[in-house]
């Protein structure tokens, strides 16, 4: 069983900007806290981010080797990415999408996410917490499934 | 510490009530868990469900009277009731909205959410599983900020 | 064979209230001329009216006891309550719905119905005699299906 | 007393187009039915069906001559036809709008009906027995009105 | 004479819910201020709170057995409750619509009201003051009509 | 030099009709004033009536015979044929929309126009006289153009 | 019997600019032609024009004094001015709104007329010869009401 | 102390233009009592109207050299004046709005106020009593914060 | 196997109008080239065209006697009709829209078509040719599907 | 060579009003700024204010007697005033449209201008710098069209 | 003479993803049978893949080279990249769009394409075929303007 | 201090492309032209291109190691990117956004910009001198920040 934890653009910067917004962890942290929470589950974790948006279909696309379950920040790609839903369509395997922050409280066109047409479940607002649930909520689905 | 898990219409008709949208688990299965999972954490909790928008109000006010974490699954009133709303904002307590399904893949209508608009975080599409990783959300939270 | 004639908000001023909208009849006398159309049906009829949404979708709950088909005139709650169309949805029992006034000629608002997303059919603008077509529709349906 | 039962454009093919949304039951037999049901109430029934807009128009024009009540499926024009719409308020003659389907449940742009702007009722998604159903309607309208 | 003072979901919390927005003043102290003012205008006062809307819409109902003007603020059914507004219609009695806050200067959720629709005006954004000027203004009516 | 007078649908009716809307002028006495005045303009006057689209576009496409001017009242089909308006623009003749009412003043959907994109000009509100007025811009423009 | 013709903001350039859109004819020659009609009509003509809406306001005013009917080009004000609608309906004058060009073939927010509401009927697209035809319906009005 | 009471656009005409909206009283006779309850609350009264935009704006601007509250029924401008609302905005004075009617149940253009984002509350469909309403609710404001 | 080509409103008058829109081809030399193709094609083809809604239903149910794949240009009801598309539903032949021109190039009431909701593809914008290629298209659905 | 520096409502206040949006140099040191670079640049500078929409009107259409670039910050008037963008049109002199703010930051409703559509260029955001960049950016053009 | 076959995000994973929606046919068997047909119609055909949108746009600028015709299925950035279309305005070659399902029959968002309002026309919903036919379309367009 | 010049996808064929839109100076031209200026102003001037938005992301990522301030031309990115404005957001640089077109009086989806967001201002319609226009502008914010 493997975990992909996959960030989109502007995440690289985290911890270091507008922490008022998205707290203080870097997403070096964050990667971190998802290695060490993946042991605990028994599950290959794997870390990436990319600015790129053909890259990070580029990303899901190689989850077509191996069974991989994908938690997934796609930063603004969430509002205006139809590739990229079309990507997790394309592959299969079950996304749980996570948002640092609560997008229903930020500008309107935060308020619509492509991704969350076709990922199994969503998790906002619960700062760097949230990839840890959202990893367990995929060991759930994989073991359901599995 | 206590945790107040509420439900709004319907959800008592769960298990019993479209499956293949709401899954096979009933409202009490999930409450047990709720349960068990509050001893693990550490934390009481109380499990409540109504039909009644003004008794999920009231239920919503009684938290004044002792800190406590709100884990929400406000069923239909989600988007339409903009009274739970302001209860919540009333009370300023943590509050952590659960959805079964993924709100975003079913009826437009279901697409916008009140609760969103003050609640901390949003977990949906989970399942029942959404309400044990709620109460973690809730835990974590009410711990950083005690 | 049962049928439930359900009655929303306001409808208990029936003839009371704004005749040149919804005629002179009350509501007792719909109910009694329900009550004697169903003895010619030979179906046992149940009458009840709510100004309470809980209240309504507690009554849509109770006919999973018994094989029931429901006349529902939800009133205002018709163009705002997904917590009734819900209601109905869980409990699988066919529901005609019903409307005094033609509601398409009146207030824009008043033009869309959550109950008939999940109704098999409307009767609308036929006033008092529009509960009787619905029980004979019912009636049909039931005996269509048994 | 006469009524008039009028059908729009493909109506002409019901029974052999479409049987999950529209049924088995031709248009002949439909129209057999209401003449069975005129009899029984004591009412001259004649049945007619277009395809072009115009020559419905002509059919309500000539009401004019006659009282008549005028059961009225006007299939796709319902949702296109201001024409028609006028075509009834010319004439002034009380008009039941029919749909076999429930017609809220469909495409978004079947849920507005010219018709129901100048039509004393609706009934839809009853099937065939809608038009059994509006002529008892009509029946009701013309005796209070007579 | 009569005046009923009634108020929506949440206004039990006045004074201890945000402050910033509905100011420091208690439901208690308004409700006083309002039997104080209507002992020098000469009419009976009666105050009422509810979070239930069926609740709002029976006390409605039961100003039919005498003359009352009614002082209403709906909290946030104003913004969602058709049901309210058809109450008001039923009675026809006085209604003078009163919110706290300049609701135009909110969400734009709150810009909407059904209760306008159907009062005979509004005052918003004078705070408690707004309540005794809807008196005065109610006075005024009834003594115009009577 | 000729001049058409092309009505659409209803208009037959016209006199016999909603006289509160359209007055009590018949068609046939427009259509005489129309002759008379043409008499008067020095131009061949020829009228005509359908309630058929179809036919309607087939005596536009008939003026590519002759240089001929065009009075014409579409009726209800002004606001939904982009057919008629593409047989208008087909056959490049000069003409002017007439209509008996104020449309602006009546329903939204009787606001727009497709015929007023391809017509030189635009008479409302001026009851019969406006076909008068119509001929006289028709004379003044084929004088212009010619 | 008297007419005001009365003209809108930048309507004192015409005939000096886009010619293209306008034609060539200054505004001094249309006033010169109506003053001409006028006299063949037997009516006093008095002509003004304002690019400022207050002042438009006072002239309409004015025209309590004696019966007049208004020929009212208001140019830009026409599509922005609700205080130019309100000052027509206060002096409960006739009105014919004129327009140069057809409205409805330039941008969008010139197919929107406050003035519409308000008028007796509107000529639009035919240039300056609108001007004299509004003065013939004007008349026939004046004739057919004194 | 001081309270200006502006006017806009055709509330000169009040008392002889449309009674059954805006009732029977005269701008100066409202402009009277104004002035006389100003006296029994010892504050400056001024009464000014305008059809002007710009001149309303120039009255706004004035208040800037004394201390002034300001009663404001802006008319037609309401609904169309940013440049009211921004001049609002410059002075830091406290502003009611009036409005005679209320205005939430005459046309969809008029729902909408620019004068209410800046306004501290507003009072309508009380009629002339609305502007002595607006005064106590001034003197109130300027008590409290003198 | 046969082929139907069937064309909607004023495209009878092809090559004889708007030139710079539609080309100069006429509707004859199309039909002729569509026969030529029809040849090598090995299948029979039947060209038709009408300016009446109606008719071209009419033509649609026909196609129900023999197995036929339709070509159809609607023309201007391809963006009105939605009697056109449920005839093309009720007979569940397959269809291949083609149009002339790029409507997406053009007005905004042209980028949306009924029949595509139900056709096959959709094939526009190559003038003439994209007859034939549809032809083309037709014959290989026709061969898959037999 | 010659520029005019124009400015609509409320901008008379600069400086003296809401600091925190327009800064705090005031509309005379503005000018002044604009008389020293004009001598710089070798040109004739006038500088205006209006609260009046006509009176700007006004200003524009006097540029007709001398070639002369316009800046213009028609504040509020920008998001309003068709008539200003007409008379711009019809002057046909290059006009650069200055704003202190960027007016894409504020309200939604100051997000659309309607001088843009006419003016050769926008400039904002820059505070009264704004100003001196729009009067070297006319002088280029000046230059470039002389 | 060259044609480029340019193929959007998600597109190298065809006949492996989806075959209910996009067919069993992989990318590199279009790419083949579209060499193959090259051959046929004597033009050099090359293709290409890219989930990258930059690379697209550098792939669509490369033609500047040669003349070159250009079949284009951009995928889901059909729906969401002006930069593609402003790729395809700058290099202005003959550009037939292509999708392989009917995009008109799927979600909203995939309704409208900015390569429409570019490309010479557009072939849709026809399977692998339609990728063959838009070399015939370029083909023949590139004879009739050579 | 420092200025990076950065332009988006299609700004490398200016001059090349629609010159009746862009104008003859190629992007080289332009640089120099930057380059010269920034040697005016003591500047140091960094030019940079890419039709990635990746690419364009990262390199205003780079200006976080020196301040810099920015002029952005994103180029169709404006209108689609909220991963760019996000890009300005994190690194809190001043940015100058520039258009050379008016990008008002463009298709509809050229008026809404997310850069202008969070841009300190915009310059558009003024050609390539907009961008020496925009580094004076930075040049002066650059002095009044430090």
């Amino acid at each position: 069983m493997k975990i992909l934890i996959l960030n989109g653009p502007n995440l690289n910067l985290l911890g270091l900007r507008q922490p008022e917004v998205y707290g203080q962890t870097t997403l070096d942290e964050i990667h971190q806290a998802c290695q060490a929470h993946g042991k605990m589950l028994g599950v290959e974790v794997k870390c990436a981010q990319s600015n790129h948006e053909g890259e990070l279909i580029d990303w899901i696309h190689k989850t077509r080797a191996t069974p991989t379950g994908i938690v997934l920040n796609a930063g603004a790609y969430t509002h205006t990415s139809i590739a990229l839903m079309d990507a997790i369509a394309s592959v299969e395997r079950p996304v749980v999408e996570v948002h640092l922050s609560n997008i229903h409280q930020r500008e309107e066109f935060r308020h619509t996410s492509y991704i969350s047409k076709v990922a199994r479940g969503m998790i906002c607002g619960l700062g760097p917490h949230g990839y840890v649930l959202a990893m367990d909520a995929l060991a759930q689905v994989l073991k359901n499934e599995s």
